[in-house]
């Protein structure tokens, strides 16, 4: 069977190829990480790449659907559909890859007390004499006792292994970190006293770094999960993991890689060092939390769908592959089922709402949506899979929240008012404005109660036999092509809010509940900042709010 | 720098050697074991090998001194004296392979109830429902409590990456080994509940795998400790560890190493899995113990003397790199000084010593040797630097206690009596039988009060301007070469009893006792089994006992 060298730009990373691979496969092969949200069928079109040179194979229907002819003409393909005919050449464009995407990670702060479960400690260490001669270890505890009054007796194996050669070059001045009755950091006194915070979503990550001696959070990151290349949503990762269990361990290297380079990002961003993150805490659902941990994922897509753990998981961070402060810990938030993870869970937490009094409505929407209904402290829960419409997945000009994505629409007749993140030129559309534009099209008659687009308005016209509304035209942007939003884009946007709008009916129903006794509906995270609540309810994904 | 290929038999091992390295460090750099005890400074003659073809350097005046003419025309050469004058190969005898070694492992075993920290128990788990669809972890644990009444909190992480899909295999039924709070393994039911002790010499490894549910020993092997070949002693070892870091974890590996292998080659004897192994204890001295934890030795060797750490340590038997139950620790006992290690406190644990009336002596003979005095349960210990002549090496002769070894050994006139190991014909001469030889070369006059041999003797003859006294001639042997006891061997041994000696007189004197308030010796492990301690008195090892 021939194969071929192939060369990735601009990484220049090159390798072999056999003629029975495709593009993709071999990328993923050398690391190469070409993003591929349907898990490499020809359907979500992001791993577009362009063949600089060399032969390949020809165009397959669904690459046609995607790129105009003068596009192939110049090389443009999907990878996934593309197999080598030759050595060659070919260029990854940024949009394509999942490592150098950054994800929203603002939104709506609350302060909190910190109570972290590690503290640290100043401590002058008496000098070794021969006379007074006992190990490093029992020196640093005896400090410990004698100048803060606690009663450790552990020291991390891996504070061990530098304790001696450190203590002497610091001339036995040191800031010990202790978590519970074990030390599981030693610095240099001062040092930083860091945790870092992690939302592990199932498309996105976000990550803070986080003063833990007053709170304040000194940096934001979000990466792309780079799973994602594996499948855009649990069933498909844990599927891939059935039929391939290597592939278990090769996802949870992946995750730990983003994390890893995430904890670099932040901490270079403040001058720290990653040794001075003292503890970790990873929330996701409760498949990103296994696949995280190195956990079993079959039994959660099979019935009884029962998580291998659900309690918290406190998990030394080496453990995991994760190399922040030596002995430093990663705590893992419970999970409650198969479905509804410790994101969850600390959603629940963050906003309080645990403990709301009357009927609330918490909502946490991502490619899975959970959503909670606490009736007086009693909660409930139900896990929706609403797809990644919201996160500007599978929708024509969708992207997400970034410089010029549009976020907000309103539309009178035939004039279209937007605006932009950052109020930059338009680029596409982001999901608060996905879900404007859908309601506003409804309000003003483009779509009808089933969805359906109407051709009569003058922004109507079809393409590819489907219609699509124009919300930005080419003569707004100096010639670059229209923004639309496609019928098909709709019907995503419908499945994604009927998802939603079900899991609460369900909620509300199962609690003897009706729409009217909502008291209060909370959305977590960065899409709950942008949201406009109206276009939610005009377009049904909530239910009208007294 | 002309580079040469070297092939390694019957290894098989190839691999390129520069004209600038020995044999001996190529043979290192390419993994294969060569003994050299000295650290390769051609002083230890344990490097023997042999050249089958291909051109090399000259012989070295030590090799002059090691091999005859006829010898050197063969192609023995000393490893370490030699450098590739082109491409060779060569055969490493099994005498000069760390790796095939075995070491002594018997001796007195005492009869001890076990108390072993982790205990086993049988699981009858409820199978998962809809209805009762808790996490397999938390199904664990409260089967745990309902079942034994145990209020476990934890799983190990590496039991839990398993635990889903071994509980439906196991159709629910399991063994669960408990250690304090945490699940540290899973088996199906019945498993072995298995431990393993290891002592982990300077010079020896010996294992031991013990059933801990009744205590009995089920296997023991012993080994080398390859890290022989960075230097036969502590201080050479830390030596090397200081002038090169990386050498350390090197170090640790080795050992590492080995004790998978021992692992695995007991556990095979009995029929058990090595991840039946819940839990390991090892013991070594200082030194060892850093290397084998991975800690720093360097402060060991500078005074004032310090330890990384002297209390007990409990180490996940992953963070060392072993591989037994998935969960399992490692328990290392505690360490009393730098020079005084927990094999020392697990021979006083062992032998009771320490709870005796009266005064005792307790030796614990090795390349380091550790002395305590314990007068009425106060314990006062020192560390000889007495050498490997007592393991037989630096003995021209000299051997382990293995088949064929000379172990007892009477003198009359010029009529002298031996004993064999396996009563086997004599093939070298091992610690007690020096010890023996020694005595009565001294009690009948061949040697003076200095040690110094006397030429009147008719077995005494002169070699390469060095007396030497026949123990077994040719004759006896169908020629092959005599069995000889050198006068540099009576300097060797006497080196090694002055060293303990001193040690002992030290103890006395800073404890007020005189020797005959001794009441007991107590001489620890196979060499105490298989010494005459009359032959000890005789050359003033001990001091005369009442």
């Amino acid at each position: 069977m021939p194969a071929y060298a192939i060369g990735f730009e601009p990484l220049g990373r090159k390798g072999e190829c056999l003629s029975t691979q495709s593009l993709l496969a071999c990328a993923r092969q050398l690391g190469v990480g070409i993003s591929a949200i349907c898990g490499g069928q020809g359907k979500c079109h992001s791993c577009k790449i362009q063949i600089l040179s060399g032969s390949v194979s020809r165009p397959t229907p669904s690459e046609h659907e995607v790129f105009s002819p003068e596009e192939l003409k110049k090389g443009w393909r999907l990878a996934c559909q593309t197999y080598p005919a030759g050595d060659c050449r070919l260029s990854v464009p940024p949009e394509s890859m999942t490592t150098i995407q950054r994800a929203q990670v603002e939104g709506l702060e609350i302060a909190v007390r910190p109570e972290p479960p590690v503290q640290s400690y100043r401590l002058e260490i008496p000098i070794p004499t021969l006379a007074e001669s006992q190990a490093d270890a029992q020196r640093l505890l005896e400090a410990l006792a004698q100048q803060h009054g606690l009663q450790c007796n552990k020291v991390d194996i891996d504070v061990l292994r530098t304790l001696s050669p450190r203590l002497r070059s610091w001339k036995w001045q040191s800031q010990a970190s202790v978590r519970q009755d074990e030390v599981v950091a030693l610095g240099p006194w001062p040092s930083h006293h860091l945790g870092l915070a992690v939302d592990l979503g199932t498309t996105k990550i976000a990550a803070y770094l986080v003063d833990l001696s007053d709170g304040q959070t000194l940096a934001a990151q979000g990466a792309i999960n780079p799973q994602i290349s594996y499948g855009e949503d649990v069933i498909s990762r844990i599927n891939g993991v059935m039929e391939s269990p290597a592939l278990g361990m090769k996802m949870q290297k992946l995750a730990v890689k983003s994390l890893k380079q995430l904890a670099i990002d932040l901490c270079t961003e403040v001058g720290a060092n990653t040794e001075e993150v003292v503890e970790a805490v990873v929330v996701g659902n409760t498949t990103m939390h296994h696949l995280l941990a190195g956990l079993p994922v079959r039994q959660l897509a099979l019935s009884p769908f029962v998580p291998t753990v659900s309690d918290a998981l406190d998990v030394k961070a080496r453990d995991l592959g994760l190399h922040i402060a030596p002995g430093a810990y990663v705590h893992l938030l419970p999970n409650i089922a198969g479905f509804i993870g410790a994101d969850h869970v600390a959603m629940l937490l963050a906003t309080d709402v645990w403990q709301s009094r009357g009927v609330t409505l918490a909502l946490d929407i991502g490619t899975n949506t959970e959503v909670s209904l606490i009736v007086n402290g009693k909660i409930t829960a139900i896990s929706c899979a609403s797809g990644p419409a919201f996160e500007g997945y599978h929708i024509k000009h969708g992207m997400r929240a970034a410089s010029g994505a549009i976020e907000r629409v309103q539309i009178l007749d035939d004039i279209v008012q937007y605006q932009t993140v950052d109020e930059a030129p338009p680029v596409g559309i982001c999901g608060s404005g996905a879900l404007d534009a859908m309601a506003q099209l409804y309000l003003t008659g483009v779509l009808n109660k089933g969805g359906r687009m109407i051709d009569s308005h003058s922004r109507v016209r079809t393409r590819k036999e489907q219609r699509e509304f124009i919300l930005v035209t080419a003569d707004e942007r100096d010639g670059q092509p229209d923004i639309t939003l496609t019928q098909k884009d709709v019907r995503e946007l419908q499945l994604a809010k009927a998802a939603i709008r079900t899991g609460i009916q369900v909620l509300l129903e199962t609690s003897g509940c009706s729409e009217e006794d909502v008291d209060q509906v909370v959305i977590a995270g960065a899409f709950g900042t942008y949201i406009d609540v109206s276009s939610a309810i005009a377009v049904g994904m909530l239910p009208p709010l007294g």
